[in-house]
Parts: C-alpha cells; structure tokens; sequence
C-alpha cells in the first residue's frame, strides 16, 4: 500500500500549564505521517518557506515519511500557529494564525503521490481537498477532516468533498454543526446518508466513536496522568486510524476500523505526552502494541446478568 | 440483600429543547430509588412536604420502594428545583433552588434502613452523609456523591465522610476540584489512597470510568438519537451501578464493578429518554438486558496486530 496526504505543515507556539514552546514543528499533515508512518509509507503534500529547518526535515525523514512532494516555496514563511491552553487543558485558545505559504497554496502532485492506494486529506479548504481527491482517483480508502470554520464559510464545497470520499474523522460537535442534529448518532446516520461509508466522532480527551453501515463502536481515550500538550491530537488519531486501513490493505471493513480506532487513540495518547511531535520519532512499536492492548483489557466487560425484578 | 438510599425527592420544573414540564418528581435518592429497584428491595430515606402527591408516592411504589422511611413533615413543602438546559443538551442554567423541607433535615433511620447490606448516600450535606453512614455499620458495601458547593464549603467534612465510604461515584471535574490534580487517573489513585476501594468518574455524556485497586475501566455512553431530559442521569447511573452490586450479593470486586458499571450506564441511558423519573415505570428487565448486550457488543474490540514499522 501507499499512503498520501495532504495539509498544513507548520511551526507552533504553545503555552501550557507543563511548560511552553517557542517554535515547534507542527501542522496537521506532520502530525497525521509521523503517526501513519508505522503502518506504512508516507508521502506528505504541502508547502513550506524556506525558514523550514534541517531539524525539522530531520524529523520527518527519521520516520520514513517521503517528503518529494513537500513544496518548498523560495522567500515564503512556513504556516504559523499560536495558541494558550487552560490550566486544565480543557480549553486552548488561538493566539496567532499565519497562513503565510499556506495562503496561496495549489496542490501539485507527483505521480508517485497520485498513485496512492490509501488518501487523507487533512484540514484545508474543501474545493483543494475535492482537487487533490479528483487527482487521485485510484485510491482505495480515501479520508478527511475539516473544521467549524468551512461548514461556517464554505459548506456548499465541504458537502461535495464529504460526498467524494469514503470515510469523515471530525469533532463530535462540528458534526452537529455540520448536520443540525445534536445526536451523533443521529448525524453520523445522516452522514453515511451521504454515500461515506464510515463515520468517526472524535470527543476530544473523551475517546471517539465509529459508525459504519453495520453498526456503530465506542472507544474511550487512553487514561493518562501527564497529558502535556493536546496539540495535534486529532491528527495524530487520524494517522494511526488511516495508517491501519493501509496496513491492512485498504480494506476497510468495519471490524479493521474498530482496530483501527484503537491504534488512533494509542498514537494520540502517546503524542499528547509531549510537546508538539517530540514523542513520536522516540516511539517503538513495541510501546504501541503494549497500549492497544492495555486498551483492550480496560475497556472490556463480559455482560453477566442478574435477576432483575420487573 | 437489603439497600437503604439517603438523599432528596424533589419536584423539578426543567426546560429543555424537547419540551417543558412545570412540576414533575425529581431528586436524587428517587431517581437512584427507581433505578435501584429493578436489582433489589430499596429504602428511601428524605423528606418531602405536605405537597407530595398521591401520583409522587405510587410512582415509588410501583417500583416497590420502600418508603417507610420517608419523613412527611406537615406543613412543609418538598424540595423543589428548576433548570434550563441549552440547545444542545451540554449546559444547564439553575433558576431555582428552594431548600423548604430540606432546609433543618435531620436523617431518621428506622432499625430496618439501618440495617441495610448495601448504602447509598445520594448528595447532601457531607456531615448528614456521615451521620448516616455511622447509623448503618453493618452494611458491606457503601457508596456516596458530593457535589461542587461541598467540595468549596465543606472540605474537611467531605474529606472525612470519602474516607468512611468504599466507593465514590463524582463527576470527572468534581474530582479534579476536589483533589487539584487534572488528571483523571492520578487522582483517582490519589482516592484510592484515602481507603476507598473504588472510584467512579462520571463523564455526563461522554460515559464513565472505574478505578479499584485492581486496575481501571472505561465505558463510553450508550450512544442515542432522542435524548429529552439529562436531569437525573447521574442518580439513575448510580442506581443502576449500586444496585447491581447489591443483587450480585455486594462484594464489590473489580469484575462485579465493570458490570455494575454497565447497568448503571443502560439505566441510565433510559432515563435521558424521557422527562424526570417518566420512562423508569414503563421499562422492563428485558429492555435492561438488552442495552447491556449492545452495550458489550459495540464497545468490543479484539486486537489485531499488523506489521509497524519502528
């Protein structure tokens, strides 16, 4: 299998109770190949200035993830994001946002990149994300996340790139944005309504959910005691989620994207302990397998009834 | 098994997007008494006013509670609160919180209430749940809810009554203000090491978790389409949770508290189904049995290993 995606590659600036940071490597489709690149290769679309560093090259090729198709834009500044958590990490608020090489920004594939079996498009404006799916009409999995601010501003194009791809990963409350239905359940039906053949509510440091057209699976998040830094989060779900569907070759019925889920939130759980990507080139497979199965055991009853009186 | 529960009845006056009710029953120890009732013989301890209707008392009758212990105090008025909840269900405005009989509540044990196998002490005044917990020294399992005001005003009460108790059902945020720690899980621990042997976090909407000497456990919602009225869903849960313990002969272990856990999430997920305490007389030990089997069943998930790459 291959594996493309598409999205912002930036620097952050992050303040949180554990600490802060200046200038870290960041953006959606960072965060979404460090995690995809356990499961397999990874070739990233998206532009950079040329303040793009060697540490930061460093870091995406110690993963493996093939950066050919990263634009290098010659006297442009790599995107920019800045934002402050809450002492309990529950609510972050954006400080700065420089789009920078990111305003412009036209997706140029290489063949390599076109000829993927398994596509996701990160969080950028929809009509770029139907483009660079039109482009890639081979692939045999194919999916995306978007944000409030699209279905605020560009919801005619969201719903046509939604209609194009098999599979939406989206916060549980831009669903309901999205549909009108303050029911995830009902709006993912709604949404599979749409021709997705698979829907996944993300609940932030809640866990997701999953709705396909055999049913639905609940996963909480991974307990943790030293969240640091939520950033990339979502992404890093989004790697681990659409890595395993490559993994296992394309195919996503609804027992590989339960397992899939799975992977998603143990890669999450890793990245939010760490600033930025700085868990991910550390992690082995190993300390993957052993969380997945750590979330098996803890999120596993045998339903053992009692005599109930009516 | 005998169960004794001490806490509020009430009338509610709530406002929701689904629709209104100006005076319906309502109060923490009834909706735990309801839900209570399916798993075994429940007492209900607390006072109501001259007001409590004929169509109040034979809703707990039906459900074959116990309500010797009801104190009737002539000339008083029940317990009576109203709220609003926001459009999507995930904020609700207090208007009203009319104390009245409540107000000077001394608990009154029969021998029979005192002699209960298994107690529940609904959220009121930590001193009172003391007082009541001292009265029932046999019982084998003891459970208790707090809430915020008391974690600001009463501290050291509340402290004192956590260590006379062997499980604590709290709201995650609930648990973060009472022991400063943001983490879940850390202060969870942090519990456990005041003598508990378990501690439930509530999540609202999201679900629950359990945490025992034994390991942890983490439950997400069952998801639904029609939620009207999430008033007394974390009394139901802990109806549905204490009550099992008490039909599986109240030994408390880690496997009984992961099943319990699930019944206290089917119970209540029926409630949220209807207004106050409208869907418990109708529903059925079928129905419960039912939703705990989908419930193990699309929280299931069985680890597949593929091929990482480190």
């Amino acid at each position: 299998m291959s594996l493309t995606v598409v999205g912002s590659i930036a620097y952050d600036a992050v303040k949180a109770p554990a600490g802060a940071r200046e200038r870290m490597l960041g953006g959606a489709a960072t965060h979404f190949s460090l995690a995809a690149s356990f499961f397999d290769e990874v070739r990233v679309v998206g532009p950079v200035g040329d303040d793009f560093d060697d540490a930061s090259w460093e870091t995406l090729r110690t993963r493996g993830v093939v950066t050919d198709d990263v634009e290098l834009v010659e006297g442009g500044k790599t995107f920019f994001w800045s934002g402050v958590y809450s002492e309990n990490l529950n609510e972050r608020e954006t400080l700065e946002t420089e789009l920078n090489v990111f305003e412009h920004f036209q997706p140029k594939l290489s063949d390599a990149a076109r000829a993927c079996d398994v596509l996701f498009l990160a969080n950028i404006q929809p009509d770029l994300q139907l483009q660079v799916r039109e482009l890639c009409g081979g692939a045999r999995f194919v999916a995306m996340d978007s944000m409030d601010l699209w279905i605020n501003i560009a919801r005619d194009s969201l719903e046509k790139t939604i209609r194009s791809v098999d599979c939406l990963i989206l916060n549980d409350e831009e669903i309901g944005m999205l549909t009108g239905l303050p029911s995830t359940l009902e709006a993912a039906e709604e949404l599979l309504g749409w021709g997705l053949t698979s829907v996944v509510a993300k609940q932030g440091k809640y866990g997701a959910q999953l709705y396909t057209a055999e049913g639905q699976f609940a996963l909480p998040a991974f307990p943790l005691k030293d969240v640091i830094d939520p950033t990339g989060a979502g992404d890093t779900f989004a790697g681990g989620f659409v890595g395993y569907v490559a993994a296992a070759g394309g195919e996503a019925t609804h027992e590989v994207l339960v397992n899939a889920m799975a992977y998603g939130t143990a890669l999450a759980s890793f990245n939010v302990q760490a600033f930025g990507t700085e868990r991910m080139p550390q992690l082995t497979p190993a300390e993957i397998e052993d969380r997945v199965a750590t979330l098996e055991r803890i999120t596993r009853f045998e339903h053992r009834a009692v005599a109930l009186a009516g």
